[in-house]
């Protein structure tokens, strides 16, 4: 006899990143032939030293080291609603900080808030190719994942006809993200206020992740949504300090919504962490308000990764098809049609010390693709993956 | 319209502690007759200024802002099984860093802990009277929670045979905690021993939270369960960095556990943190591995303030009575009967600056109680406490 955890939750998948991790695992790599780590999307730089200086005075502050309050510290709470006001283009006040809960990562806001909605037996749509944790989480609380169909051809906005005809009165959210996990995919701003619609004339909450926004190929606020008066009657926004300012070790994130739906979240946000750790919000308040210009330096550096990445992928013998790429992600379209994107990845890593995810992490009918976080890298490394990639495609041996 | 919660959100209580400090806000309180904070758990004192200094010096290195592995930093489980060796006096190698995975705090070892044994429909058993939290979490993951009597009789140790009648083929765990939360009652090595041969026998998890068992009333050993060496078989343990290292607000905690179950509940910690923040897993190790004797010094500073406050209760006028106590807390049996335990809270709140959670927080029954973390305050205070306890007693008038 050994304990063992209920059927939801065995059946759901291993955790993916760890998995390809453990594919190199023991592995050392040549000096002149090193691994290319794209496979968790973390900033390939180290936050700045003030920030880090910043931090370190904090913790002689006896406070720093006491819970805050669950809803995260007030300061926090105000900055991220003055950022949203500034980034989106807003009339101040149209997001205070009433409508912000700060959680331990966007990973957390995205749990507490499909666990809000929805109850076991309820229905959550999420778009092909999903972000894996999303997928993951909902199996595991008994919601039911309803998937949309990958639209490469539509620049990879899933079909609204598609997710019209998805929802069910057991529907209580359609999640997006933009730009996109994994696909790097940035929904236009009308395609966003058409979802917003959709949701609203349904009476399902539209979740839309945008952990990856400050990493926009244009300077364009993302959408207008926030401008609709009546916005939070449907939009649950989430957020990550994790990319933007180099704070992935200490899960920082946010969820902006209706205030009556932050206190039903924060008695959620309670159970599972308390609250979010205090030395986090610390780095994040310090970054929103004092590091604005090396934010923006860190948009300009990622928009060079990308541009390095499609040009180094234009060579004529790549194999490989850019299915879509922005932000911090392209999603690869691989040249050995009928094998499984496992198979591919697993032969990157063993044979181009390249580290990506196959497709098949994402949901079904991914074989096709694999996940580049071309973010991870600098832009000098673009076209030694592009040739990688092009041995690969020419290495006809299996 | 507007988005509303899922029903079984919707119906659980309102964070406690954060309700209780509603009733202070705002209030400011006479240098003569300061606000004594018993509500929350808190170490009343600051970590010390070696292990911030190491926290500082951690910051300069990249690695610190970074994600861990989803179990958490190698050194801190290898270091946590070698202290649950030392502090039970076991063979080597009945604890091993395999069976560790470190948390965002205790609360959240309880929560992936409790969803990943049971789902919605499934039962599991919470003595009265519980910490909220866990009430709370299962509600809302529709995970029925089946109550047990509250003993004062029995030292607050819950009866065997009222537990072994709540077992049904849904019964998927017992949680018990000890020293406990409320009560403060330390459960006997007899009785633990007891209670995992019953949870044994009927195929359930003991769940066994000692987020407390630094603050022991004597130096053996909690109890022998981890000698026996099928203890996977049954028993998963939860533990808090918290209150041993003053790390309330780094958000640190762990599950000991088979193996596999550890495997299979990382799939939800993946999904609901993806690690714990590192800084903190970083403190802890440092704690574990050098602060044996700061740590031991806090041990005989709360036993003082415990020997304090039943020092200080000893007054005839006292009016309310110990029910029980021990590590941080105190359950007293307040003397206005038929008041609900909320008024008697509210009221020494604003008569006698005293903030101490109601019985009826932690379950139904619970009117007669008051929680009071004394662990927060200094043992001087220990009388000042009762005085006020005495005066409040005195007071007729509603």
């Amino acid at each position: 006899m050994s304990l063992v955890a209920n059927p939801w939750l065995r059946a759901v998948a291993v955790p993916p990143i760890a998995e390809a991790q453990g594919w190199i695992e023991g592995r050392s790599f040549p000096a002149d032939r090193p691994l290319i780590d794209v496979c968790q999307a973390v900033p390939g730089y180290a936050p700045p030293a003030e920030l880090t200086q910043h931090m370190a005075a904090a913790l002689q502050q006896p406070s720093t080291h006491r819970y805050t309050d669950i809803v995260g510290l007030a300061d926090l709470r105000a900055a991220l609603a003055t950022d949203i006001v500034r980034a989106y283009g807003l009339a101040p006040g149209s997001v205070t900080a009433d409508n912000v809960m700060i959680t331990a990562g966007c990973n957390q806001a995205y749990c507490l808030t499909a666990a809000a909605l929805a109850k076991a037996g309820d229905e959550i749509i999420l778009p092909l190719p999903y972000y894996f944790n999303y997928q993951m989480w909902l199996e595991m609380i008994g919601v039911t994942a309803r998937h949309v169909s990958f639209r490469p051809d539509s620049g990879g906005e899933p079909d609204l006809a598609e997710i019209a005809a998805a929802i069910n009165p057991k529907t209580r959210a359609l999640v997006l993200i933009s730009p996109n996990n994994p696909t790097g995919a940035v929904y236009s701003p009308a395609y966003l206020a058409a979802a917003l619609d959709l949701c609203r004339r349904h009476g399902i909450a539209l979740v839309l992740d945008e952990t990856y926004r400050d990493f926009m190929p244009h300077d364009e606020p993302p959408h207008a949504l926030f401008k609709d008066d009546a916005w939070a009657d449907t939009l649950v926004h989430l957020y990550s300090f994790s990319k933007v300012f180099c704070l992935t070790g200490y899960r920082v994130g946010a969820i902006i919504a209706d205030p009556k739906l932050v206190d039903e979240i924060g008695k959620a946000m309670d159970c599972v962490a308390i609250c979010a750790p205090r030395i986090g919000q610390i780095a994040a308040i310090h970054g929103l308000s004092t590091l604005g210009a090396w934010r923006g330096g860190n948009t300009l550096l990622m928009r060079n990764r990308l541009e390095s990445l499609r040009q180094a992928f234009t060579r004529n013998d790549l194999g490989y098809e850019v299915a879509s790429a922005g932000a911090y992600f392209a999603y690869l379209r691989h040249p050995h049609r009928g094998r499984k994107a496992t198979e591919v990845a697993r032969r990157l890593a063993d044979r181009q010390n390249i580290l990506a995810l196959p497709g098949s992490m994402f949901g079904p009918g991914q074989e096709d693709y694999l996940r580049v976080a071309f973010a991870n890298v600098d832009a000098s490394m673009m076209p030694e993956i592009a040739a990688r990639l092009a041995a690969d495609a020419a290495d006809g041996k299996w």
